[in-house]
């Protein structure tokens, strides 16, 4: 059984997207960051970085921290999601560290400025969106040549990709309000993720805020 | 024999530090991105992303980019510098996903309100300072535990932190002046890093500017 402690963020679906693809049974323990649960020492045991998601899988005695690292460890444990070798694995692997590096760091801090931060900088804002226009137009190019992400099979590098292009469009309406209908092949890729039952779920998790 | 396309920067020094360690056959083709080279085409067509470091090995036909991924790709293609199974590949891969996820995103985001905002920004040097000092206490806990960053053995996730390391606290002599005097067993694992003959090589990458 795999214990999955996680959050409502594209972070934290990430694992439950692919956990729900991979049709492994798994419980959901939240950790509400809005009520700093990250900071608690019990959850600090298990990702000593404060940051979900985390995983304990008890039948290979692995703990995990780091979204992308725990989809690889999945990848691998089922055989499925990431080509085992050749040219398309690596691929792969680097849409992926493209995720991680890249769109996620550089959304969030879009989210922060745009959205959070105590005081208006313009000039932070304009970094940050910026960069984000540049990397969906990225996206938006790969996409126009591949059908999915890391190669014309779904994969993880998609898993982890499109809870964060969902949450920057959701998130900022205003400056980012034709974001899609600008880039009609990552419009494309969204609608065909949007419908997987596995993509479902996992978008869905701890909406219901009954769970405990 | 591997081309890699890259720079005197912590991403990409990662690369060389690598295949350094490995003893792989490679050429250096340097990309000045204080000239905006990432930009040209024929880089733009190695590395979709616009950045360093990229590589092309002929052997296998793999053209990548994302650090994270050449360092895995390197690190599968010899069997070397990653557990190919158990717990500790994916404590390695977790640590290396810290850095591409963290660090290294991090720490930039530093350099740029520190040093090159055109703008004095107190609020956005004090977020990523925070950040910066939050992680590396992260690290010195890690390290405090186990003799190398990923397990007891040096790894890619070593090699990707490294120069992380040592360019946030050559590039901010006064907000960082005392991280490593305050951090006594990350301060030993630079000194036993540092005197590598591999992390001594790729740390140099390209220091000599008359290299074409
Ligand atoms: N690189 C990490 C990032 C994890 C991360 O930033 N998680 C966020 C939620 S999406 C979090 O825990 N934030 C709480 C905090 O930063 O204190 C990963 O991919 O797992
Ligand atoms: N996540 C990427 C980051 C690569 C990166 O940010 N490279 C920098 C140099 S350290 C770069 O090319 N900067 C030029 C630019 O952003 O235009 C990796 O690890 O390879």
């Amino acid at each position: 059984m795999i214990d999955l402690y996680t959050w409502k963020t594209p972070n934290g679906r990430k694992p439950v997207i692919a956990l729900e693809e991979l049709q492994l049974p798994y419980v959901v323990h939240p950790v509400d960051i809005t009520r700093d649960e990250q900071f608690l020492p019990d959850f600090v045991a298990l990702s000593p970085n404060s940051k979900i998601p985390a995983m304990v899988d008890g039948e290979n005695s692995v703990t995990l921290f780091e979204s992308g690292a725990i989809l690889q460890y999945l990848a691998e444990k089922t055989g499925k999601l990431l080509p085992a070798s050749g040219a398309a694995r690596y691929t792969t692997l680097q849409w992926l560290n493209w995720q991680v590096g890249g769109i996620g760091p550089m959304f969030g801090q879009l989210g922060f400025f745009a959205n959070r931060a105590k005081e208006r900088m313009p000039l932070a804002i304009d970094r940050y969106l910026t960069e984000s226009n540049r990397l969906l137009d990225v996206l938006e190019q790969r996409l126009s040549q591949s059908v999915y992400v890391g190669s014309d099979d779904y994969s993880i590098a998609d898993i982890a990709i499109y809870p964060w292009v969902v949450a920057a469009i959701t998130n900022n309406p205003t400056l980012l309000s034709d974001a899609r209908a600008k880039r009609p092949s990552m419009d494309r890729w969204m609608t065909k993720l949007a419908e997987r039952p596995g993509v479902i779920k996992g978008m869905d998790v701890l909406q219901d805020t009954s769970v405990s």
